[in-house]
């Protein structure tokens, strides 16, 4: 074995992952579930390799060895990068990839059917980019014994709670997002190509830190600029930056598949003044929001104490004011999925929950965001970088 | 509306686009089809935000107006990226993001049934990674009465003949990678870390040239290193690079979303005989493989044509030597999933499709892959890169 490639965290932690979701699949009175999101199985498996484009799932049993599926030419990687012993990996032929008359699922249910796992409550991830309709057809119509329900994002929920050992992992990608913004801060200027900056962001994020390199993050780096503010999700273009305009910026570093992100906004010239006020109430909002991020509070008091105050000036927001982040791949971005800080989330917090708390101010043809990832702790919410806040002039 | 956020193409070249799909659809008598594909979307209307991580659809009936329909949040960023006219874009409002109790697509039924697009066959990407298993009931449930298909990757099979201006972005990706190919030969050295090629690599690529600026491309940068290389799909660590050991690299230049891949493989030191025997061998296929790419020919000859070859050497691919390319999004890598240069694929190539010959071999500890990204022409196949071709040996 390449120490290169050993997974992220030792046996014994991803036992205890797959002990915690068994735990809760006995609750639910699941004999199988059907793990199909990239980041569900790099959780539970440590499995690290780019082939989601094609089928692939881990079958956790309710009792018994997990097994993994995946195209043939694909298995050396699962070894590499996985504590999974070779028994516990299958690999379908190429004969079923990218077939119109047969599917890499009718051969996976052959397979489960030969191992006896035939019958019983299967649960499925029913809203995953990663189990399509046709996987799930051929999945049941191989398996028509079977009882297949939602799984209700289980292990995105075991995932909610990290372990002491995956804070360590997100405060190292909180150290290199927070070095990656300032390198940013630095580069635009007018006449600088969009595209260049993004090539830094990229480059600097992934060079990470001297003892800790980084890897890709699962979302490119959104850069609206000008009256691209208005767009949450825009990403950049080759036209330079012009005086006169801001930038909003939202990205992360990622270190082990761990993607802590940040938004800052940047302005160059002098900001009008709506920009001004909206930099000064938005800060003001993320002290009460990152204030009432305490174990106990539930997730949607923090949005309440954020709305409280925007209110006062006027304002409202319509979209979540942050949500649950951890591991990742693109294109889910830093999204877990489960936990969202809006009103009707009753979720309480823990201590190590993790979250991006994420004002943005999406207006007509303007706009400014303004963000800190943090984890929960006894004494509260504690940001994973450190950048100063507010909006960045450059004059 | 801002120059910075023009669409990649004109009005007409989009809807001509529309016209092509529409002719497949009467032929197959589709009523409507649902684009839940990133790729097809842009395609289809230039859109290129990253929201794919939330549902959004694009709805082209027979006959009316395309409508798509996306996050209340995003839809200025529709406006932005398409020359869709404002009353085309329907968002879905934040109380249907990531609920447990409703979906985008009871909301998306709903505007369908107010547009009376509410009977009739209606095709669907049943094996997208963007329309779920969920978002497919919550449509069916509000539309009883369509009938639902496949769509077989109707829109994927408009793209597989390219236009003239989409060659012309694509020859522009490929002179992205080709230089990014030689500037990561260059700093390949014993004791450099991976992650910092794979950070120059990404900045290379989005820099891009001097007057074409690069984006994202569909995928990380593949560079298995040591006995990594039996792995296709492996990223990167943050270990070095290490004497007497081998690099395969494969990776795209992007450029308004058209990936142009490009493999190569480097080796530090002193290559073992195996190496340089396979080196020659692939140099060869590589040889036969293009030559029989013309106009007329299948896509399983030019498989065959490689596959004498190496059978007179003893070896073997269970793997398709090549694919159709060109936009794409994560995670579908540069993938179309249409045209595969392997056994039982009797496609006739015509000029101005584009495919990625991939010779990869991925043998028991160690492997060797070459690929380049090419246009078919009536004099045959056009290399998008200049890279001298066989293993780079630095010593």
């Amino acid at each position: 074995m390449n120490p290169l490639f050993e997974p992220s965290f030792s046996a014994d932690e991803y036992a205890g992952r797959v002990a915690k979701t068994r735990t809760r699949m006995k609750e639910r009175g699941l004999d199988m579930l059907l793990v199909a999101e990239p980041s569900n199985i790099n959780y539970l498996t440590g499995y690290d390799c780019w082939t989601m484009v094609q089928p692939q799932a881990l079958l956790v049993p309710y009792s018994g060895d997990v097994v993994f599926f995946a195209r043939e030419v694909d298995l050396p990687g699962v070894t590499l990068t996985t504590h999974l012993r070779s028994e516990q990996v299958f690999g379908y032929p190429e004969d079923y990839v990218e077939k119109a008359d047969r599917h890499p699922f009718d051969w996976i249910a052959g397979v489960m059917r030969e191992r006896g796992l035939m019958s019983g409550t299967l649960a499925i991830e029913r809203d995953s980019n990663f189990y399509t309709i046709r996987s799930h057809e051929a999945l049941m119509a191989g398996l028509p014994n079977v009882n297949a329900v939602d799984s209700q994002r289980l292990v995105n929920w075991v995932r909610a709670v990290k372990s002491d050992s995956e804070i360590d992992k997100m405060r190292i990608a909180g150290r290199i997002v927070e070095r990656v913004m300032g390198k940013t801060f630095d580069m635009i200027e007018p006449g600088v190509r969009q595209c260049d900056v993004a090539a830094q962001i990229y480059a600097n994020s992934i060079m990470g830190l001297e003892n800790a390199g980084g890897t890709y993050p699962s979302a490119p780096p959104l850069m609206p600029t000008g009256p691209g503010t208005a767009v949450p999700h825009l990403t950049w273009s080759d036209a330079p930056f012009k005086s006169g305009e801001s930038t909003s910026l939202e990205f992360a570093g990622c270190y082990h598949r761990y993607n802590v992100p940040l938004a800052r906004a940047i302005f160059l010239g002098a900001p009008p003044p709506r920009l001004l006020e909206m930099a000064d109430i938005v800060n003001d909002g993320m002290d009460v929001a990152l204030a009432a991020i305490r174990p106990g509070a539930r997730c949607e008091d923090v949005e309440a104490a954020w709305r409280v105050l925007i209110t006062r000036y006027g304002l409202s927001k319509a979209t979540r004011i942050g949500y649950s982040i951890g591991v990742g791949y693109p294109v889910t971005s830093w999204l877990e999925k489960t936990m969202s800080l809006r009103p009707g989330d009753t979720t309480v917090l823990e201590p190590n929950m993790t979250f991006h708390v994420l004002l943005g101010m999406w207006m007509d043809g303007w706009g400014y965001a303004l963000s800190e990832s943090v984890v929960v702790t006894e004494r509260g919410a504690e940001c994973l970088s450190n950048v100063p806040r507010g909006l960045r002039v450059k004059r």
